[in-house]
């Protein structure tokens, strides 16, 4: 008998008829034997209704209030489950993020979880109950309702799978697993059947929309065993989110060098050009763009032969103006810098792979495939297990497509 | 500086544009210095939207679950309702029942306020917000969420008001106050300055739909000044419900006998003939049909002058066959009745006003005002304030026309 947390996604629970899919499902489980977390997220349109009502009232919804009416949303869908559940004669019972007490800070549409008291929910469990969770949604210590920000519901996933012990914490999603790349994009593109904790991390945060990076983090810090798979197939087994260095070491040595690309089309590139390369310009230049909560992704700082350097980084296509404009009001005159650009068609495309530690030659693969296609490569960033370039937004597919082959990942 | 709390009904709140003009209302009332209290229902049709999914999962919801879904109606209200007070720049607070805690008895979907902590709302006002409470809604000693039953918003007003010891609640609903008789009916129909409780109890067990009974019982029982006004009005001042031996007794003097007539045409006349007129008949019958649950409203029993007795009594249409088979079933041979019979084809009307008490011969100028119109009279009930008798359906709106102008309701 094992304990398992399953998160189902807005999609999943789209209508009465998918909630009963759904009930079916758990129902299956139970049967085996296990015991049984339901984390659910809103129907899918539910969030943007209320935050659409919200607006009709308040051009800026108050946060505190914003959080009120957005955490119905869950709170509906837990009753459906809960009573689809008991209509095939499970014993199940339902809890709000503050009934549980999944505590979080105040941080009003973006909290986080600070505790969770999980000793009602093991009584429930006990008594044979299927427990039903409202995900994305909590309680702070005077309390208010909190929720988590989007994607909030896969964190919730896995803070319950954490503060419970449970075996195994899977998330039920639109697609049947992660991906060497977007199908979409590479239709040879094969479903992984484990990933590392650090790989997933780095493609999602690299632009894979299969998971939340924030409950991925959750999820290593904790050692959750996560497992991603499809609602709509009924014997999937997903892909598996592993510790590399614990009981996978047999697999790794299977394992391929990359084990996936991953790619957006979100940011925007700004380059400082001809400033005098002296210690703290990169404070300078990048200090006021924090302040103004801008988020900043790739840096990337050149020396020059004349004792100028360029500066350049990359933030969300939505932020380049504001950005620019505070570097040409801000910071230009005062660092003496030649000229401020921006260029906001460009894309990122990185492969990723823990393989790539013990392998040499991974960077010089990539840049001679993608220079065989004359894509020129505008910016470069490595880390430990990913190589990301930054080339012209109207190559990605293009480069999506033929590093993919180069590195062998339509392969079975 | 007066303490008034106002709740708000459906239709008053069913739409963003009449959530602003909620706000405005209560914004003036703020303007003159007062503290308010806001306690706001779910959305026109919300509720019956939640209960519709529900019924799409589940035959018959889980009235836990239930409770857990439909109380997202009110706490989607509260949002919108702090977020426009904030909106026309007024600190503004909401709460669910919760969240308040407006602790319940554990009866879902039909639960009963054992008691407020009001603590939190009173430092809130004390701060200046206008608090903006769930109505309809509480949470049980365990913590569950639990709902009053329909119409449970006027009972959560008048239960704040009551713990808050508010100077007033403000009911706003449809109507601009309570009238002497449906104007649909008589167009002559005339808004009551003030009416007492007991008589507000008769006119709305009778079928005057204004304010649900329960929140004028609970009104009574804890002296709350209850006011009931129409939402979409800037300036009226509705009917004030007093408590006639206090702060009314000037008033009083000037009191017409009768205040209003109701009507209702929901009940059906179940006839229980040629009974053996023995000690224990009344119990032999109603407990039966008490046992199935079903509501008995007037009761009439006549001895007939061969010792047997007719005993006649009235329920809701819908039970009536379920309460006829009952007798037919499992009373008549046991209690050696001759005959049972049933008739829906009934309507009740009733005159009603404390005024009757010190008044002798209201009763026979009833009665003479509808045999002049022909209209036999099936069933008579009187009580110290109220006199109903039961007619043929046909005649309903005919009594109710020829009543209202004999007992001279038109008069300003």
């Amino acid at each position: 008998m094992a304990l398992i947390v399953q998160k189902y996604g807005g999609t999943s629970v789209g209508s009465p008829e998918r909630i009963k899919n759904l009930a079916r499902r758990v129902a299956r489980f139970k049967a085996l034997g296990h015991q049984i977390v339901v984390v659910v997220s809103a129907m899918s349109g539910e969030t943007n209704r209320l935050i659409g009502l919200a607006r009709e009232v308040m051009a800026e919804p108050d946060p505190r209030e914003l959080d009120v009416m957005v955490s119905t949303g869950e709170q509906v869908t837990i009753g459906l489950t809960a009573m689809a559940l008991m209509e095939l004669g499970i014993k199940a019972k339902s809890y709000t993020g503050a009934q549980v007490r999944i505590v979080t800070d105040d941080a009003h549409t973006k909290a986080r979880i600070l505790h969770i008291d999980e000793k009602r929910i093991r009584a429930d469990l006990d008594a044979g109950n299927v427990v039903v969770v409202a995900g994305f949604q909590g309680v702070d210590e005077d309390g208010n309702i909190t929720t988590l920000g989007r994607g909030g519901s896969d964190t919730t996933g896995v803070a319950l799978a954490a503060a419970l012990k449970a075996d195994e914490c899977q998330i039920y999603t639109d697609v049947d697993g992660v991906y060497t790349t977007d199908p979409r994009v590479v239709p040879e593109a094969r479903r992984l059947k484990s990933i590392t904790f650090e790989e997933m991390l780095e493609l999602a945060s690299q632009g894979s929309k299969v998971l939340q990076i924030r409950s991925v983090e959750f999820a290593g810090k904790y050692k959750v065993k996560l497992r991603v798979l499809s609602s709509f197939e009924e014997d999937g087994e997903g892909t598996l989110i592993t510790f590399e260095d614990s009981e996978n070491k047999d697999s790794n040595m299977e394992q391929p060098i990359i084990s996936g690309i991953a790619f957006n089309r979100d940011e925007a590139k700004i380059t400082v050009l001809g400033v005098p390369d002296k210690p703290g310009i990169a404070y300078q230049i990048l200090g006021p763009v924090a302040d103004a909560n801008i988020d900043v992704d790739m840096i990337i700082q050149n020396t020059g032969a004349d004792g100028t350097t360029d500066f350049t980084f990359t933030v969300h296509k939505n932020e380049m103006p504001k950005a620019l404009s505070i570097l040409r009001d801000q910071v230009q005159a005062h660092i003496g810098a030649r000229e401020i650009s921006g260029d906001d068609k460009i894309a990122k495309v990185s492969v990723v792979g823990v393989g790539m530690r013990s392998h040499v030659g991974i960077a010089s693969q990539m840049f001679r495939t993608l220079a065989e296609e004359g894509i020129n490569l505008q910016m470069i960033s490595t880390s430990e297990i990913k190589i990301a370039v930054v080339i012209d937004e109207k190559y990605m597919e293009l480069a999506v497509r033929v590093l993919h082959k180069a590195f062998g990942l339509e392969a079975a």
